[in-house]
């Protein structure tokens, strides 16, 4: 451990981020790159204070020598008003994930978007993604459609309870990739179109530990389907379960989870991490029950 | 280094902090025993921004995962209103400049007079104190007078060009040690006091870089007296230097600097550090410039 060189002091805001896994993931990095790292949840749940509290506490963390934050829920689009710079990406998909203070000015990014595709290009290599059923269209599922219609998904289908949601979605997404073509779909349409798409991907909260279940009826899925999930608590959800028994290659959440982890050190340190390890260590602590 | 265990975030709060070579030998130390450890200093010079905000910065600190505190000028009083509980030491002395955080509680101790303490006893071992000529009766001389007189100290000479400011702090010692005499001096008694002294405690800022010179006339010292200086900037003041000249025993500021730091850092972790290893860090650092 170096004492001389460069030290990092980052935060994650947000609601009940206090059992979330990224600050383990980015210490235990850190330590195997021989930085001095230390990474603080500021729980919003906890402090009792509202999601609109985020840009007085970038200050107050700017104050007290913080370098950088990864941002969450409630707070990804309400920190946009009090950023210096947001990256393309982060400006396309209307949410920052990642925030860094260079000389006194806020520097915003979104790497749950390049995280994924991060992940989706190291877990899922040479998968097929011209046509793709995407299931969710909330804010993970923005970043999620974003990141494959950024790497070559031609055809998206963004399928939401909320008719509305995946409507608006849908259309932000077809103004920024007006090469692909991306249809808002009811839940009740997958049936119809599964079988045309490459692969599904689940950005609902539906096989989290605490939203038990299926995000939709496999009857359709075959073997040449991929089958991607964003969560990672646990990292074999029904979905990736069920879908691995069919044969399908999956990506489990953590590939996401690590993907944004990775994106974030990189910019946060100008170092880049091993991807590998930090994939290591998450599963490490979601086996010790982290 | 641990990722499970419990790590530690600290802040150094007070007016041109950025200097400080405290944090580094905190993180020295801590990284010697494994232990994830960060200390940034929080400089109201750089942040324009009052002693009387040090109750806001605790605040800020405490919601944003901060573990504890040093606190300098000009907050060691501004902070008491501030805290839940005082240790006896600071509260006798009036002057705060350790906080810890526990339970939600800010916990106040002053280390300045128990390092200086400490490292009087390990720096000059077996001296006597029975006498001593103190110059200063400032912060620091508050600190190390109460340390003197907490260790046995009779008759304490209390030398300072403000008559008002060491009458008052002779006064209020009188008090607290009611078996000691504690008499205020102005600068030209030192002839005439210097004999009678057993030591010789220069608490003034007379002798650092910025402040050169020595803090009073060498005329009347011998080498049987022992001389203490506070500065550690630089570790050889010309006090010192003309001192151990004369074939006195001497005992340089960097003793009380580690001193504090050592008392600190278990108040802090509740893990015993090396003082040597704590000094030689200090001395290092020192010769290199930082």
């Amino acid at each position: 451990m170096s004492t001389t060189a460069e030290s990092y002091l980052v935060g994650l805001i947000g609601d009940g981020v206090m059992p979330s896994l990224t600050p383990g993931m980015h210490e235990r990095e850190a330590d195997a790159q021989g930085l001095r790292y230390l990474y603080r949840p500021i729980d919003l749940t906890v402090l009792e204070r509202p999601g609109s509290d985020v840009g007085a506490l970038l200050k107050a963390g700017e104050q007290l020598g913080f370098n950088a934050f990864n941002i969450t829920h409630p707070c990804k689009q309400l920190v946009l008003e009090h950023l210096d710079e947001i990256s393309q990406n982060a400006r396309d998909i209307g949410a920052v994930n990642t925030v860094v203070i260079r000389d006194g000015k806020f520097h915003g990014y979104n790497t749950d978007a390049s995280g994924f595709g991060r992940g989706f290009a190291e877990g899922l290599p040479g998968a097929n993604q011209q046509q793709v059923l995407q299931l969710g269209a909330g804010g993970a599922g923005s970043a999620v459609a974003y990141a494959l219609l950024a790497s070559g998904t031609e055809q998206l289908f963004l399928v939401d309870p909320d008719a509305q949601r995946a409507g608006q979605r849908a259309a932000e997404l077809n103004r920024l990739f007006p090469e692909a073509t991306v249809t808002a779909a009811s839940p009740d349409q997958v049936p119809e179109l599964l079988p045309a798409a490459d692969g599904l991907l689940n950005a609902t909260p539906i096989g989290m530990h605490h939203h038990p279940g299926l995000p939709l009826d496999l009857a359709g899925l075959e073997s040449r389907h991929w089958v991607a999930d964003c969560i990672y608590r646990p990292v074999d959800t029904e979905l990736i379960l069920a879908a691995r028994d069919r044969g399908c290659r999956v990506l489990d959440g953590g590939h996401m989870a690590v993907g944004q982890a990775v994106d974030s050190f990189e910019i946060f340190t100008g170092i880049k991490p091993d991807a590998a390890r930090m994939r290591a260590h998450l599963l490490e602590m979601l086996e010790a029950g982290l």
